[in-house]
């Protein structure tokens, strides 16, 4: 059973986690889960909020745009196996939920569906986004992670409620 | 004396005072604070972020434009009067930090100016920014916060040093 925890209740796991890549992205259906390592949670508009980054590149990309929600799954070290299988394929070539046998749960609080073996997930409704701008970006960043100059969008998720599983 | 803390040590801390108005943002020289009531924390390119929202029609805005950095600083209730004349008046007309009788402290990492008084500061340079798009923003969010289209400029600050003071 999932239990509704607070909104930040959860963020120093989350941080250790996304260092980790222990975080797993999910939207669409069939539901497609995605590492992600990089993520930003507070108070924007006066609402919570958990940004993520997507490149246009990606299979979920499509997803977030059609969809307008997802979910953040923390796991715990012994989901190695399962997090290398999402951080290594891409949902336009496998299944990557029945791959790694997750239990995709549709969300308490959205539409996304949430996994339920991972210790906590966020759920999250699109409320802004923004592709990131090069010309008021630092080139270094630029250099070091866009080479293809794929820049990444950035999505802003309310948070509508966070679990423990 | 500034005691160097863990980038995420005081996220809670930070939450709860960004909630309770408790939270200043000083940008430039002389050294000026506003009140802030939104912001994020996370990892973005591999790098602790802050992120913060100024509106284009603030004095700060161009003290962020033109130092590329700030800090954030947060504060217990006690300071409730100072908090209070910061929130309520403009840098173009009062000299905040003289009228608050606050001791403006040059960085240890960052050309920005922290508060002596203030229980915790980040130090954070300006690596990017981009400005609010209303095409791609929640129209409930515009009608509540943007009745003038002032959009916010969304400023990320990478987290050079927190402290506690």
């Amino acid at each position: 059973m999932a239990r509704e925890i607070g909104t930040f209740d959860a963020f120093a796991e989350t941080m250790e986690c996304m260092q980790g890549d222990g975080i797993l992205l999910v939207a669409g259906y069939p539901p497609n889960p995605m590492t992600i390592g990089w993520g930003s949670l507070g108070v924007v508009w006066s609402r919570p909020v958990f940004q993520v980054l997507v490149r246009p590149t990606r299979y979920t990309f499509g997803l977030m745009e059609e969809g307008q929600a997802f979910t953040v799954n923390i796991f715990s070290e012994k989901f190695n196996k399962e997090l290398s299988i999402c951080g290594t394929h891409s949902g336009k070539d496998l299944d990557k939920a029945a791959a790694c046998g997750f239990t995709m749960v549709k969300g308490e609080q959205t539409t996304a569906f949430y996994i339920r073996e991972s210790k906590i997930h966020y759920e999250c409704r699109i409320i802004h986004k923004h592709l990131l701008d090069p010309a008021t970006l630092d080139p270094a960043i630029i250099e070091r992670y866009y080479p293809l100059r794929d820049f990444h969008m950035v999505y802003y998720g309310e948070i509508a409620g966070v679990y423990r599983n």
